[in-house]
């Protein structure tokens, strides 16, 4: 065969950067679950009609049939790959309502596809990672709050830039263009979601288009201008001499959730009067999450708060969630080199080889080393040591041990040497595992 | 809507079984990366060519289209889901050979699917746990003794019942076929690898319907019963009266690998000369693996030596590899109830809430607990505290905090109530995350 190339929209990382994006993932998860999410996976696929409910999205779907289907098959058709993490989710809380104890909280980190044409910052396939919490009947606003700081904690732990999270609320951008006397409050937030796309212009344009007149249009955009890291907003919003019930009750949530965050992490979050987010399944709060210096890549952290998305009869379980785009992020820090790992492979220590018969004495050399948690390989040929230093040179592996009477362990990147017994050393803790920082 | 049902073939586990998963895929991790395996991903998706090169399984490949495909988009067509992660990984070798330093060990962990009829043990979508050593140009056969040893070790720290590995070599069945005179040895190591199925008198109708001769079934079936611990079955294969320079070979390399294993796990493979293994890119060693006492769902570990799968032009990246069918083994221990988690949530302790405007007081006592990497929630919701104490116990919670003057902490299954510092206070080591183990 000839040489592969790379499939655009589906990224894969060289080894050191997957090892770096393992433990991106393990901070992630070690947070989650200090703050009690229970981990979770959902399969892969989805039945199309529930990807094709909300809207939107459906374009992009990626749909599977069997290379050689049966019709007759009820599981080989009508089957999609998930383009988030949250609709399977609500799936899964209907299917298991009876076996979960709610409110729910889980974690969740998974790829998912979308057949976008692929950009910077948007790909095919790429990893997600997602808290949620969902209850059964009613979920108390406390958990608005509580999520934005899960996630702040969670990525405080990493040598990543700092970020700041946008939050509005739905009812808030409903109830306004509601009392504004907007044809289609619903439309216009779809509309509104586009101004950083198209532009005032082209938001007053496609309102306009819906039936609205110049000056509502001219409020639509005076909202989106609303931007403050604290209750503020209240005050600009109602200048704008525009009331209504659900505007009122957006205006106490968001306010709500600024104040409480503000109290925990201060200048997390901002109240920015313009964030929608596209997913029609949002019903209150919504979040997107800049990552500072990096603003043009788009929202590495979205989600929002959904109280019908998963029902089944005459039983609502509403829920909140946010949602880190990994591979976003990871994508665009790789791309500037702005990380970095200790070394390209998990081995601390290198056991050199004498002569091949030496093979089995030196596999229990790295048994022992290992047994007491120092990740050890075995030089694969019984070459000069010299060619055997360069092997753990060449991956950045930073002890070599020698066999001898007695054993010696050679520091190779200082080149000091000492004697060592395998059931006794221990490397410093810092050279133990790799270790990934901020690239200087 | 109405509340959704499974789907056949796609397990999905609760989240008590997805912590159990975890456990088990850290304890895999960590085991590999001790070993010096570095981590990777590959895509999910591979071009169909690539897919469906080596036969067999091209039947069982789901394939992809965009929902609103575009037919002049290269991207939109011919992609399908892997089946497994060794054909993926053969091309990402080839692919990334420049970037990447031999030879290559790498883990990879991910979802697989296969459009195949669901049953015990077999899943449309499944976990596979891989370990894969590949070179340039020649690869030494060391690693053929080494890869059992680290499956090995990694699942000795589980609460799994024990494993056998049965290991075979393609050189000497095909090189004793030919030595018989068969006339299609590949197509005999075929049907002799259907013993299980079909049965001794199977094999020998399919043999014969090829063109063999009753003599050669018969042969063909003296050498599968062949099944010993050591190097005795070179002696048991030569008074068969084959002969054959392929054959020679594949009995030297098994019996290397035997012994070696011997030496550092005595008990852990078996030479079974039936092993073949379905997938034809394998060239030497095979192997499988049985779970004692679940024999019946077939071999939870596989894999073997491939020499040509990942080759271009002139190049060969001969590799060998083995691969935990993560799905199959815990589908069949979650079905027999056979292991528990100690808790149904990662949380250890639950803070109590006094009254709702304690919440801002009562989150910095769990901030300072999850400091100090203790997993703590705080409770949903300021009920009696009789009521937030049944939370913590419907989720196995050991502990619930009260906050006072001063604050102190309850081990609600004992009853005993200490006060206690949330700056100081730490739960023994045991009641610190959830733990795995074999139910009694």
């Amino acid at each position: 065969m000839s040489r592969p190339t790379p499939l655009s929209g589906f990224p894969e990382w060289l080894p050191p950067q997957r090892m770096i994006e393992q433990q991106v993932l393990d901070r992630l998860r070690r947070t989650f679950e200090l703050y009690g999410f229970a981990p979770l996976e959902t399969r892969a696929v989805e039945p199309l009609d529930q990807l094709l409910r909300k809207g939107e999205t459906s374009k992009e779907v990626y749909v599977l049939r069997r290379l050689q289907a049966d019709p007759d098959d009820p599981g080989d058709v009508g089957l999609g790959l998930h383009f988030d993490l949250t609709v399977p989710f609500a799936r899964y809380v209907l299917e298991n309502a009876g076996r979960l104890q709610f409110p729910f909280r889980r974690y969740q980190i998974q790829k998912c596809w979308r057949g976008e044409r692929p950009q910077e910052g948007r790909y095919r396939e790429f990893l997600q990672a997602d808290i949620d919490v969902v209850d059964r009947g009613t979920l108390s606003n406390h958990y608005e709050v509580e999520l934005p700081l899960v996630i702040a904690d969670a990525l405080r732990g990493l040598p990543l830039p700092p970020i700041r999270m946008h939050v509005n609320n739905r009812k808030l951008s409903q109830g306004f263009y509601r009392g504004l006397g907007l044809p289609d409050p619903l439309e216009a937030i779809r509309i509104a979601d586009k101004l950083d796309k198209i532009g005032p212009a082209g938001v007053t344009a496609e309102l306009v288009a819906t039936g609205a007149t110049e000056a509502q249009a001219k409020a639509v955009l005076a909202l989106a201008e609303i931007c403050t890291p604290d209750a503020s907003f209240v005050d600009q919003v109602a200048a704008l001499g525009v009331t209504d019930p659900l505007l009122d009750e957006g205006l106490a949530e968001l306010a709500a959730v600024v104040e409480a965050a503000a109290e925990h992490a201060p200048g997390l979050l901002v109240a920015n009067l313009k964030i929608a987010r596209g997913l029609d399944y949002y019903t209150g709060t919504v979040y997107e999450t800049e990552l500072l210096g990096h603003e043009k890549i788009g929202s590495i952290c979205s989600g929002g708060r959904y109280d019908s998305l998963a029902t089944a009869g005459d039983e609502a379980y509403p829920g909140v969630g946010l949602s880190i785009g990994v591979s976003r992020l990871l994508g665009r820090l790789f791309g500037t080199g702005a990380l970095t790992v200790s070394r390209a492979v998990p081995t601390c220590v290198l056991v050199a080889l004498p002569r091949e018969e030496d093979r089995p004495a030196v596999m229990r050399t790295a048994a022992a080393l290992r047994h007491r948690g120092i990740p050890t390989e075995v030089s694969p040929t019984a070459a000069k040591y010299g060619k055997q230093i360069r092997f753990a040179e060449r991956r950045g592996i930073p002890y070599v041990w020698f066999p001898g009477e007695p054993d010696s362990v050679k520091d190779i990147r200082s080149g000091e040497q000492v004697e060592a017994d395998p059931t006794q050393w221990t490397p410093p803790d810092a050279d133990l595992w790799p270790t990934i920082s901020a690239t200087e």
